[in-house]
């Protein structure tokens, strides 16, 4: 049984981390930490755990936690936990950070779009970015996974196997986002009310997301080139999901079944991934609850474009499934135990 | 006063088309049809009209109609009412079209893509098409008005400025676009049942949609030569609204300043577009019951992309507000009488 | 022309008053407070009113408006306004105050609900309940109009005819009242975030809800004695709309008809009534946008039980709508004006 | 391990028993059937089950699935299966019924209501009411389960502690339940369109439901004499959950303690009921997905009146996950097994 913290345990991305660990038969909740509301009840701030799980919130403490755990989930806003992190991993136990701090390589780049000073920057060449089926291998043996963030995850599977093949012409791709509200956390912002954002659609951080660089170094690290993109998210009025609609122009003419089969090659052996059948495309509701990113591409020949689309749950394949499943990786279970 | 008909009175288009005439000081409406349930009062079709408009469905009777008003809105699928548009202009009365039947110049494009045969092809020619933005001069003297699609209306007048001045690479534009539910009319379809479109966003139509052929006729009016686009409609989970996101490839670096001064310059004057302060977006709440489009645009430099937002209200200018613009416009009124 | 202020200009409340006073015939709004953000645009705060009610908020001045204003609506929260509508009354001008403030006769009732003091008691006794259907006679002499609340309006519409005939039982009352999350205001509380209110349904303040004094007060003066219920109220995850459910035991066996009768007796000639066709249900959706009540009745035979449904949207009939209705009556208008 | 078939597999109701069947330790479901779609994925049917659950639709055959299944979910309308449950009990075989067809005791009732004629009354005595909160020792025995509406189960779990104590003047109990749309299962009604049902909250079916003589029928078997209510159900805009707000009258005025003292005693030691603190009031979000009851309970004093909240999800402990309980108990499995 692998003894299990989660620190930041009021959020969405927190509750749930309880909700997928509450099933998984190797895994069991010991500690929840919150600095905010320490000596609360976890059943208080999540009623859905009532009578399920009797926990307390304590502050993060991390000798106290390193004893007594196996692996932290640190599900905190970025810029808060890394040093918390350091001090964890450095008493010998795996630490899984849901926030942005560890994703990017270039500490420069993380400090230029999240505008605070990185606490601890030497761990950055430790951290292994947690996308099983891009880095799997990479996983078992580190301290620190990076979990991706959703709209990374979400865009790095849909372009993968065209970028690796090189297939599109450099600077055409542009990757239409569109999320759930639960994707901005449990922020008490005006924009997140439910009379602004009931019955309205809107963009923001128009070619200005932060998501953008590390989207843009997992993809040149797969073709093996600096690799740019056009990114402009959108608020959709529902809680949960993620759909990407990803365009790029491809180099020489191509068929959609050619292009097709790439997905095929690389995806056919996923567990969590579903190339869905011809002209069915994907919607965010097939996903919701679960760890699945479902996919689909065609081409618009007269203007030589390729069109993917991909949906998931940004609350589970896009932030706390795909912290278990790493963990899974991590401890050697089977990949899918208890999210699949 | 003028005395107006609605053809068609049952459904969406044809609703908020009464709510906008019943507070229109020189129309009244005096007959109401239905081939699907004549005799049955409005209040019981729309709720909401109940004691204030207490009129009757009756069949749509070509000479009784044109004997008592002076213009018929057509609010009817495709492929239906084009004989009875084609009847009741020739006794000398003026059609306001709202479906797709007199919006394509070329016959065998609207055969091809709505796969009915034109019942009056002749009348083609004759029909303006009725976005006042760009023909509003052709608009007095014709017997008849093709009122554009809610998302032709949008995407034109997000790209209008741009490929009239030739700024773009060709075959470098994109059209993600997101519609709300009431796009798709009364239809029960189970897709359109509350616990399939809650809480979900998908695409449809892949870069297949019908609306495209009628984008690339006006756009390539404007810019003077074939203009080809790559076309993605989605499906938002709330009634009204379209958000449309077009992409297009500068041909040359240009600054944020030049292209939104473009803009400037071909709406500064209308009064139903409204260019929004920098950095502020456009989002559907803002128009919705009312006849404006709110557009924005930046530049995604790195990529030398041009990124323009569009937002409006399905139902009112990217259908019956704009209808009734036309009217006006037919009529001699000012042109924002009765929705401003 | 009335020239018009609105004080307290940015909340739901206000922003609807807006929307209304400008499709007003007979009146101009030329000034909008706000102590929080004095200075900034309308357009900024209701992005809806941009291009179409160029004003800046300013700092609320007794002297200045009373100049310049034949009247003021006080949009603000319950204790808060209450001075300045003593001082802006005292100039000569009429007020209209939407809050809570000078509805309770009694001022330790009022008291020991808000738990504020008021700050001028000795205006209660001046100003009317503005609610025309009962006391319209009472509201053209009046300088202070107190605007019912929302659930009282609702509540006491469904109620009236049944307890002026004192045809029920005492202390049999019981109201089962449901009201969208705008009724809230644009309070910035995690229970009003999306995620939290969409797909959620809950009751809150049950059985100690601020608005049942009013209630109770209103009911007893319409029948002559004290009257007590029982309230409870729900949130509906939708913007805009209350439906109330209002049950009562009847002394003695009555028929449907008969019942129906006294609603069409009391409620026939009022505008802005409307008693729905036997078996049609008010649904908040018909009244959203308009100034209408939708009730119906009917009774249930085996435990001598009457039940009222009545729904209105929170925001117009509810709030600023009736206090338009009011502004009308108070300066002689036809009471529909602008408003039908 | 229990095989299981689901008959009806492709409503809302059969979709949820799927999802839980899923991931219960001892079942596996080897047969799924639909009259309307044999032959087809249930992949198609239900897009989250793809790469979960393998299976084709087949038409029903009650000796093929005898010969491979122990028990069979019959999730279809009311009126259409009870032939088939006929001829699959007599072949030795369990079925659990989640139609209203074996709920009621007396078929005359059943036939007024449902306005069918019953093809199978004989089995009516030997079905069990499949409420394990009150007929748990009765189910083990029985060869068919009737599985309660998702009505029926809040309002009984809501009202059985105050009517077993004879607590309430009889006649004086109101219910006033509210449902999410998923309850009138995945028909096409104009009525459940997403444009339709959205920001809008009506009534229906008032003081005439249908859940009422299966309701009374509970509760009088639980006092022991007949038992009357006035019922309102409304729908509410999501997808699923009902809350029940029960009102009764006191016979002797109580404290709100030894009110809720009556709760603890009957509920303490049941699994899925969740008695909330004091002051919470249930709400539907946090039952989602679960098969808990959430209740609370309280007084109003001035009127003598008990009310009581009950919360829980309409598809789960309203339909297939206490189906699924039953089921556990059937075959001597712990009661939460799979569904906790």
């Amino acid at each position: 049984m692998i003894r299990v913290a989660v620190v930041g345990a009021t959020g969405y991305t927190g509750g749930e981390l309880l909700r997928i660990l509450l099933a998984h038969p190797e895994a069991r909740v010991d500690h929840v930490t919150s600095e905010s509301r320490p000596g609360q009840k976890l059943g208080e701030i999540h009623p859905f755990l009532r009578a399920r799980l009797d926990l307390t919130l304590e502050s993060f403490n991390a000798p106290r936690i390193a004893r007594q755990c196996d692996v932290a989930f640190f599900a905190l806003p970025h810029g808060v936990g890394s040093k918390n992190i350091a001090d964890f991993v450095t008493l010998g136990k795996k630490a899984i950070d849901l926030s942005a701090d560890f994703r990017l390589k270039n500490v420069k780049t993380y400090e230029a779009w999240y505008k605070v000073k990185h606490a601890s920057p030497e761990l950055l060449k430790k951290a292994v970015y947690g996308l099983p089926e891009l880095y799997r291998k990479d996983i078992p043996g580190t301290p620190l996974i990076a979990n991706p963030g959703c709209y990374a995850t979400t865009t790095i599977l849909a372009l993968t196997p065209l970028v690796r093949r090189k297939w599109l012409v450099p600077g055409s791709i542009i990757v239409d986002a569109k999320s759930g509200v639960s994707g901005a956390g449990k922020k008490v912002d005006p924009m997140y009310l439910y009379c602004e954002a009931t019955e309205n659609f809107q963009a923001y951080a128009v070619a200005k997301h932060r998501h953008v660089p590390e989207i843009e170094q997992v993809l040149g690290d797969q073709t093996g080139r600096a690799t740019t993109l056009t990114f402009v998210p959108h608020l959709v009025p529902m809680t949960r999901g993620i759909l990407v609609t990803a365009y790029g122009t491809l180099k020489k003419k191509m068929t959609a079944a050619a292009v097709r089969q790439a997905f095929e090659e690389d995806y056919g052996g996923e567990r969590f991934i579903r190339l869905l059948p011809e002209g069915r495309w994907p919607q965010t509701k097939d996903t919701a609850g679960t760890n699945y990113v479902d996919i689909n591409v065609t081409i618009d020949e007269r203007n030589r474009r390729v069109v993917v689309l991909a949906a998931l749950d940004n609350l589970v394949k896009g932030a706390s499934g795909q912290a278990v499943q790493n963990m899974n990786l991590l401890f050697g279970l089977p990949e899918a135990m208890g999210i699949k």
